[in-house]
């Protein structure tokens, strides 16, 4: 399902839509609007929710899309089962692709990257809540969200080189050493081991650990914290996280300085302040 | 106070000063030079040592300026009472900004953003030593020195979000992510959750962490082993740690050959020979 | 020694040899070749494996020449004795360097970096083998393999500051901030401190900790994982890492995808998918 009605249409994030509608609806898993509160959930459980060419197109688009869907201020994506996601399924797609030739490969794998730079760029902050098992694809989904949320059960394997592919899939060579170092990554990426939660949780790899039975709670509290705060912060906060690992330091600082500025002008500041002096929380409205 | 006589006459830092003349006093910290080691001081313990526009202003002025002063050869920041900065002061500065327009907001900006890029420009090595808080400014400026010494009261909070505004202030979104990776800084920087000294030690945010009534003896320790060592060589250190973050491999190998290259023709380095083969410590003289 | 013989003439890499003849002899450690490992060992123990001129010059070429020898997939460097490598001898190197001038020490020290930098670029991982002390280059050495097997006895020490030199010396300044973060990276540059094995591991600085009587096995059996399995998708592995350390997000996420595209029309690819397809391990070819 997707959003719609009068809060769609009359919110900030319509006023600088295209004529192309939003999609209604998405067939590679389970989407869902609750609120502020977007959740993807991978809905093949039995396979270990594997990706396929159509579920990568599916998430790179309503990734690009989701900032457009008024009033949704958080992603969460999940997969149903004993593990968050397998990665790529070896049957539905590298069966295929070892059959395929250069052009058709390429359109494959920049397709898998263009969902990493979506959700990069997705000012929207992103939770993945990982149990079990996140690999290849999987892994490099829940690298580049921003939060991970991962229960006791959980375990990364970035498998590539496993396959006999190249261990930095979809921007996992860029992302994963600054994220654990360049060390650990190169462990990680080239050895194609997998890591259980605690270590991951001590590389830096992990946001939150708590006990698989609080899974459900600890993402629905984060979401509902970032839903409920002030989201054009959050939102320049991640874009400004994402820009400054490509800028030198004296340029991030003009960037941290211009972008500050313009936010010392918003409602939301203005907001703290009167919430501040008054003795009580702050109403974040998002602008 | 600031250094005065022949001393600051006749060194070789001297040599490259234009008339403008060093500052003689520092109005909103104090300040005060001990043989090689100049320390600031935040002197509000009642209101958490905040930062006003005035401090900010002598800060930047005051990082600039100690290249200058000889002799100095280790700055420490402090501050007084049971907190290191509780940042930018709510009445103090959110109720100015609050009221002004782009161009004034800019100036402000830009230049607590110059606080921090002084820092690291500047070839002397900077500690800070935190007790109870860094919030806000405070943790940037604590993020922005060389050594964090920390005692177990300590505390770090990037609470930004937390007024309204980006994470990513006076270079945190750039400098946060190179130092604890960036899963953690996103948390961080997002969340504007404070962690304790331990938490931040675990992330590699911590220099030495040791108890609070061992703060003063572990800082002077730190501050007279820097101040005695070759000072020429540690200005070296810290300008390529800060350069090479934003370099390639290569020219960064061709930057430290070249620097090299030229310490080994210093006087330092003949003297750590001299006193190797004499079976002796050597006697650095920073040049 | 070198390969020769049959092998040597007919594999891949040999095709894009030029005219000059492989090394027969390196003479300033001992070289050996064990099937698809080659192991360079420091051989002079009674003084902790010092580096001299001359065998950072053989370490240069052999690390150059080295993808050309066809048939070795991994290289092991270890040193013989109670220490892995004391870096650059006081004597033999130091009291030679404060006598040269500005041409002689740029030679010095551009081939020193030439060591690094050939590493980095070495297609075939490197594992270093580390008991007792990785010091001055020697730390720098282990800092640039791709796989740090340490023994509980290990000890790293930067320690070029303590012979009045840039602790940011052939590349330590870029390399390491990128695998511990900026600020254990300014405390270990700036001071030049020894660290021990469990501090460098939870620093993240390496690969797999182990008791020294466990060494031995350690590396034998790294290497000959890395040695079975699929060369190719490790060296593209490794180039990623390397490359996209100094790449923004964008166009490392194409630099993937590209690459990933490539790796598909592998026979190794399609081999995993064989294997898979039949339950059986993979026999990867390289290629």
């Amino acid at each position: 399902m997707t959003r719609s009605g009068p809060a769609a249409r009359s919110g900030a994030a319509t006023r600088f839509r295209a004529s192309a509608p939003l999609t209604t609806e998405w067939k590679h898993f389970d989407f869902a609007v609750d609120g502020p509160v977007a959740t993807v959930t991978f809905n093949r459980p039995e396979k270990l929710n594997p990706l396929t060419f159509e579920s990568y197109a599916d998430l790179r688009d309503l990734v690009t899309e989701l900032p457009h869907h008024d009033g949704v201020k958080v992603l969460v994506i999940q997969g149903q089962g004993r593990g968050f996601c397998g990665g790529g399924d070896v049957n539905e797609i590298i069966g295929e692709l070892i059959t395929m030739k250069a052009g058709e490969l390429m359109k494959f794998t920049k397709m898998t990257g263009d969902v990493i730079r979506a959700m990069r760029e997705c000012p929207i902050p992103i939770i993945v809540r990982i149990q079990g098992i996140a690999a290849g694809a999987g892994s490099v989904i829940a690298l580049a969200a921003d939060f991970r949320v991962v229960g006791r059960s959980g375990r990364f394997a970035f498998l590539f080189t496993r396959v006999g592919l190249s261990g930095g899939d979809m921007g996992a060579a860029y992302l994963l050493p600054r994220v654990v170092g360049l060390g650990r990554a190169t462990s990680l990426l080239m050895l194609g081991d997998t890591i259980d939660a605690e270590t991951a949780d001590r590389y830096g790899l992990v946001s939150h650990l708590v006990d698989d039975d609080e899974l459900d709670s600890a993402v629905a509290a984060l979401a509902g914290r970032l839903a409920a705060g002030p989201s054009l912060a959050y939102a320049q906060t991640k874009s400004l996280l994402t820009r400054e690992l490509d800028m030198p330091l004296s340029a991030s600082v003009e960037l941290d300085a211009m972008t500050q500025a313009l936010l010392m002008t918003t409602e939301d500041h203005a907001e703290f302040h009167a919430a501040f002096t008054a003795g009580r929380a702050p109403d974040w409205k998002g602008r």
